[in-house]
């Protein structure tokens, strides 16, 4: 699964959460202007760079903002560059979903059972900031509130963890320690760079949104359709 | 300054604690060879490949085994890939130290006085496994005694820190919440991957000499001899 907390992860199951259908990420602007026009019906088109939409769209990556426009049943474009990387370079695990705090047990309970089936392992992929070269806190943290999840599913007494899993498990409850999940992940989010910056562009209702652990049961997957990056939803039980 | 807690970063420091001068790394056990050769007199050859000493070599990578040899006044070339590999990537930077349990007192302030001499900043870098393709538990451990280390002499009220070096300090204190440092680092040891790696080879005397936060002043600093990486020692008052 790859985590891109703020925003992209919790903005896809947002979007999907309100019913876009399809949902397709694009790496660029240009790559999802390009997309765009190749759809039969005009998609909602959104994304962001420097933190407002390109001219030409119709929202930015701002998850709140875009619950409020109309999506139920409409296809979305949304430009993400660090996600739609970390996405690419899975594109050939079995099985990638998408996850962040608001999907965190949803998201468990997928990748376990997904695992399961394929007698495999789960990888959690942290995209990171400027394009995945920079370790960023707040995937980290919900990459522990996701492996948490494994551990609270797992039948056996423990979970066979390696060194990455068992330190974003450690820093997670280094904030659960004090708090409970929502204020620990909001904490996470004040502490971090990625965080900051959000605050200070004033988008701080995202943040107290994407905070909110566990909010939704919605698990994106992504689907290739011909060389377009799609996510899907499935929602389990 | 780079960690390679287990064992490169603790065996040089163990090496030049106990007065091996000079001190060279090389990066492969053919370089050490090589290097070895062309040495006035012979020097002490140690490191490891898959936990033993290479043919013809006087020692592994064991500190405690090395500390019982007489090295007082002897060159020594040590073979270690990981860290000769991190230090060399550094070997650009103004200043490249090497740190670890043993001394992480002694190296953030080396560091801190360093980066105040330069109006710089410290970059702590962590050696990781594998060719420094996986994160390493240990490393990332001891980057968070540093940190704790730096913030302590710190004068203002809290050091800027990045995401990675806030991550770190957390995950220490989620150790030394529960028990003092040695002990912390022990724990950080024993659910390590390397660590688990290093009790099943036998090497326990070493894990619980590397876990001994601040036993040593020496700070390992990087010296280019020609084309030969060396480790200088000084001490801070």
């Amino acid at each position: 699964m790859v985590l891109d907390v703020l925003r992209a992860s919790s903005t896809v199951v947002t979007l999907l959460d309100h019913g876009a259908a399809p949902l397709y990420v694009a790496g660029t602007v240009d790559a999802a202007r390009a997309l765009a026009a190749r759809l039969p019906t005009r998609p909602l088109l959104c994304g962001e760079v420097g933190g407002l939409p390109p001219a030409g769209f119709d929202g930015g990556n701002s998850p709140t903002e875009l619950a409020a426009q109309a999506i139920a049943g409409r296809a979305v474009v949304l430009a993400t560059s660090n996600g739609t990387r970390a996405l690419a370079a899975l594109a050939a695990a079995p099985a990638v979903l998408v996850g962040c705090f608001l999907n965190a047990a949803a998201v468990a309970a997928s990748a376990r059972a997904a695992a399961l089936a394929r007698r495999g392992g789960v990888a959690v992929v942290c995209a990171g900031d400027e394009g995945g070269s920079r370790f960023s806190l707040e995937d980290a943290v919900a990459a522990g509130c996701v492996v948490e999840r494994l551990q609270a599913l797992a039948l056996e007494a423990t979970l066979e963890l390696d060194d990455g899993a068992l330190a974003a498990w450690r820093l997670y409850r280094s904030y659960t320690a004090a708090a409970p999940p929502d204020e620990a992940a909001a904490r996470a989010f004040a502490e971090s760079w990625h965080g900051r910056e959000l605050a200070r562009l004033g988008f701080t209702a995202d943040l107290a949104y994407c905070a909110r652990v566990d909010a939704s049961r919605v698990v994106p997957r992504l689907i290739h359709h011909g060389d377009a990056l799609a996510l899907h939803a499935f929602e389990l039980d």
